[in-house]
């Protein structure tokens, strides 16, 4: 008997793949999908009884937003992560959560194989693969799709073939939804030139005056909105649904895969987008300025480890022991304002406003250091340009 | 007799340097301006006249807009340089360029002095005198603003009192407007917490038709906006013009300061805002993944050290060699949507675009490898995850 | 009553410092000095009396050897440390602690001042006078030495005008004993192309043997040597006993000053060479590539960083925190081999070893993967690199 | 007609590729090898002879010694590149160069394939199959032994059998000898605790007289040995003939290959080693603080990715770029004792030195600033300190 698990999504390519497996002799098919932050009830409950006509033995949605929130996103927050300054890393970093949860799941129930339904040509194949083979050698891996090629008629007949007669017809654009965002993809983003339409996104604008909020983090966690508290996560959502309705943080991102080649992708992230920046935005008023430096190495490779699935690497540890040290005095309120398709900030307030502290005022005069302490500063730090010029004038 | 040459904006504090300087005996005083982008003819008149009034022998504006571009901007534009991922540099990259060319200036004419307006209280008395000191150690520095501290009061009446009785009334705002944007000071950027208003930016929305423009790029310099071609200055000068009436590009930054202070500025930089990001769109699509890593370790210390006056480390020069380098395929045009307060990148065409090429498609099918070589790829790719999981696991 | 700490050498400068300053009316002189690692019981015998001969009131040696371990020596091994690839830091690093301490103590006795010995043109001014502003803005700094810049001869004669008549023969090399190394100063290291003659060293050749011994770290701190178990600072120090005697780890530093020009010291420090040494070989085994890679990057600055007197940056928490977490495995034996002048490195025992572990064997046939499987990922890998050569040839 | 240009060394592997590939019907063997340092005239003769007793048309040696030098060689100098701060990359570094000649002869032979003897489990594959594939894509790779993973014990039948009956005996040590050093593997190298014994390096130590030697710079490129004018290729050889009679440069380096498992080798390259710190103390003197710090992290990376076959990676080019600026004033002599298994730097003579100018001195009083310019630079560089530890003990 072989026990399967297969990560599955309700669409027609795991769908073909979990009617395809169940049909071979002696296997065991369990669907599981993890829910980092885009499933409803009624959607779960959707796939829950698809998986079934599939041929699985059972479905389990596995509620993996706080692992998400506590294993990814709170260090991308930490980090001010944008891929390529862009791309708040929306599918990547879910990816890899969904990997670990399925690979635990599969340890848990005995299973002796995963399957899921990635191509060859991306980047989740990676994710996917990577995780489940370090995490689990001995379960093997398999993967319909990318090794049978067959197009959505093949599988569509397929499925008929076998008793599956659903309405199979291809949304215009492929939408994945998360906690950390929602990336879009279509004819456009084939393209190097052409712009996603408005349409192409599942938020519209519908909210035309102007609001203001406000953020809250303690040591660089959310803390409450406009002076309520809450858990980061709900936090997360709520501004979701609250700047959606701005249609904020939309873009489209051209990155580079794990695999070499450029890759495309819009995507809607209105509520990473304006935290990342309300972050950042307190950091500047908290951190030292060479925090700020090394923090910008730091969480730039955090980022790109995280997207090419390298979340394994026990360097990843040693980034967020330093990002979560880093955290210790970023604790503040941020003031935003949404506006139709963007935002602004406004300013912060915080005890550890490295600011306004009584101190010398930029530009101001000031009772911190005279003019010939600014003086003297000013010759020593020259005096290796001085140097410098003395040699070059004379050689 | 000692010739000075002073660093004149015609406002009260140069003015009252000019003419204390002036009043010395045995002094001749030498009033100069660098225009790097934001001077008109009339101002420049003004400003002379000013200064003869000031008792300066004799007033000298300087024409440094395409020195300060190749300079600086367009080593800025190569790396995409936005300080703390925010500002332009804008003054700080200006400062530069002006305290090089008043050096050269007092040079050239035997002067013995150089005075500027500067307090002792920010980062342009470390920028012009690092640069002096460096370039000319034989020229002495004369800072009668940082070294007596008057008040505006003291400074108006020392001037009525010397036959000086002007209109002296200070701006709401202090603006310092230049090639790669304008700065704006006030009552709000003294603070944490408080935003600019919208009267405090010189330009103001007048255009709420949204526009569609393109950009071209020559190995990373500028070369044609909408077609047509022109000098980059040019078509950054003309692009400030068309997009400054979106009100593009406002932003408050706040940043650590050469004498280690934190200090919060506004600015409105439509221009440069939308080059550097259509540049950065450009670069993602053609350079590789690696140039595109490493670049953002070199950008932003070009940055830093540009705007700790360090420009004159030879180090820059390197930097410099590489970011120059880099730009060998960064040739394409970017196509971008003008919206009021806004704007977005629609995409771009390029003969070096390393995504639209005939070779394998992100997602899609493809001839270029197969399922097995994906498969072998991502093994390999474990290796080393493996191997620590193994390690881990039987320590 | 002004009561004032001076850090106190028993050497003729700061011996003038305390009889100078105990000659002002009304002051209170309680003489100081920090072990971090250089002193005998006999010494500070010495010191203390010479201290009250001097006019102090009290002296008091602070035992700060685990403190400057567990403080910094610690991260200086997990980052294996060498300014410029040359130097441990020995006088930087312990320069800080003894600041840190001396405040400490000024602290609690409800000193009004500090005085210490520096001159003007050195680092040490700049890492005491940091530290003193940063952890107490309210005592006051004195420093006679920098201040008055008085020549040996004029201060013995003031030593002698106030009744102290000693010898104060200037040695012919000034020698810096501590924990983690000494510093070795003379006519040479004022040049740039004379080195040390070997009786500029205070540890002579005496061992001509080779000697195989073993040093042992847990979690990246040592545990034992040749299977002994001891504190990691008395390893430290009786390793130094035995391998000073080989004459292992001398050379010549030329370095950046915090006051910008560069400076060349002398050093022999044959514990801490082999140390860093040993340790680097374990993570070469045990630690994955991009933690080697992202490490050098952290130590190099973390170097820098406190070479400069940046101790109390919070990045230098951040940094630890990383440097901690990166050294979890790091737990194993290394073998190593002394000779005169020099040791050899021969190996390694951990359980935690990334290289033999029954895993595929470098350029051995193996069963983890196939030929198809290394083709497969060659293949992709090569994926961006075809893709830039072909649009390169296209163009 | 299928026209194969296959990589001969004359060992066992290359030898059974050529034959079982010249007894395939159709096929015409040109044999290549590459002189990147290693091959003397003799050897040659002998490489070629036997080329074509395993059936080859034709047998080519390229001489890539200057190519070598030009193209690698001088930018490992210029970054002072040990990877890992212990191996100068001899192998990897030379395999780069063999492949792009090897792929240019033949597409100038017009060849269909290329064949090499790689095995699976290395790195050399991986260089050599990417280049390859870069460079020609319509070039077939053809690698018996990888493939076949025969023993030596088959190939030498396969041999016998097809006439060919030599002595194939296996040296105990595998040698790769090349201008930029010599890799030595063996049983030892397989573990992680044994160190190779002196007879397994080629070189033995056979002068015991210390000797003083000078290396000279022009722009970072060696010009001048003992004062006598050569070519850095001729300088490199001419050296290693001299130091490699001290043994020294010898050590075991255990690194990451590129497909992710760990490999320990053993070298001796006592020139490269002598030119890597003779270069490295001639720029300490003569580049700024900030370029210093800077090559680190570029010249860290640009061994990494060399090491990993990215030489075609357009980064390489711009760090290249970076190198070659950072050389500028990197002209000078260095003074170096050469002892048994050591060496040690005595100093440096430059008219670009930083240090000894007759600007201040280390230490020393001085005229270039005061006391109280010292004491204003440390108090504003304290400032952030300052503040920050304001806000924390307020906070």
């Amino acid at each position: 008997m072989k026990k399967i698990v297969i990560a599955y999504s309700g669409g027609l390519d795991t769908s073909y793949c979990a009617k395809y497996l169940s049909q071979e002799e002696n296997t065991e098919i369990h669907a599981v999908s993890v829910n980092t932050g885009g499933f409803s009830e009624e959607e779960i409950k959707e796939i829950g009884e698809k998986a079934v006509k599939m041929g699985a033995k059972s479905y389990k949605n596995i509620n993996a937003i706080s692992t998400f929130y506590n294993k990814v996103v709170k260090y991308l927050i930490f980090g001010n992560v944008l891929k390529n300054n862009t791309y708040p890393l929306s599918v990547s970093a879910e990816r890899i959560i969904q990997a670990i949860e399925i690979v635990n799941y599969a340890k848990k129930i005995g299973a002796n194989a995963i399957a899921h339904g990635s191509t060859g040509a991306g980047n989740d194949q990676v994710r996917f693969d990577m995780i489940f083979q370090i995490l689990a050698p001995e379960i093997e891996i398999i993967t319909p799709i990318r090794d049978k090629q067959l197009t959505r008629q093949e599988e569509i007949e397929y499925l008929k073939s076998h008793g599956v007669d659903m309405n199979w017809e291809k949304a215009k654009y492929s939408v994945n939804k998360g906690l950390w965002g929602t990336s879009v993809g279509g004819a456009e983003t084939l393209t190097s030139n052409k712009s996603l339409p408005e349409a192409a996104f599942p938020s519209q604008l519908t909210e035309t005056e102007h609001k203001q909020i406000s953020l809250s983090f303690k040591k660089g966690e959310l803390s409450a909105m406009n002076g309520k508290e809450d858990s980061p996560e709900n936090i997360i959502e709520t501004l979701e649904e609250l700047a959606s309705k701005y249609a904020i943080g939309r873009d489209i991102h051209v990155g580079d895969t794990i695999i070499g080649i450029k890759g495309r992708v819009g995507f809607e992230a209105a509520s990473a987008t304006i935290i990342l920046k309300a972050h950042h935005l307190l950091e500047k008023h908290n951190l030292s300025k060479w925090q700020l430096q090394h923090k910008d190495y730091i969480a730039n490779w955090y980022g790109t480890h995280l997207h090419e699935g390298q979340y394994l690497d026990p360097v990843m540890r040693d980034f967020e022991a330093f990002l979560q040290s880093s955290q210790e005095q970023v604790t503040g309120t941020v003031s935003i304002s949404l506006h139709p398709y963007r935002f602004t900030l406004n300013g912060i307030e915080s005890k550890f406003d490295l600011m306004n502290n009584g101190f010398g005022k930029y530009g101001e005069e000031n009772t911190a250091w005279t003019a010939n302490d600014a003086k003297g500063f000013i010759k020593i730090l020259s005096n290796s340009g001085k140097i410098h010029q003395h040699v070059k004038n004379q050689a």
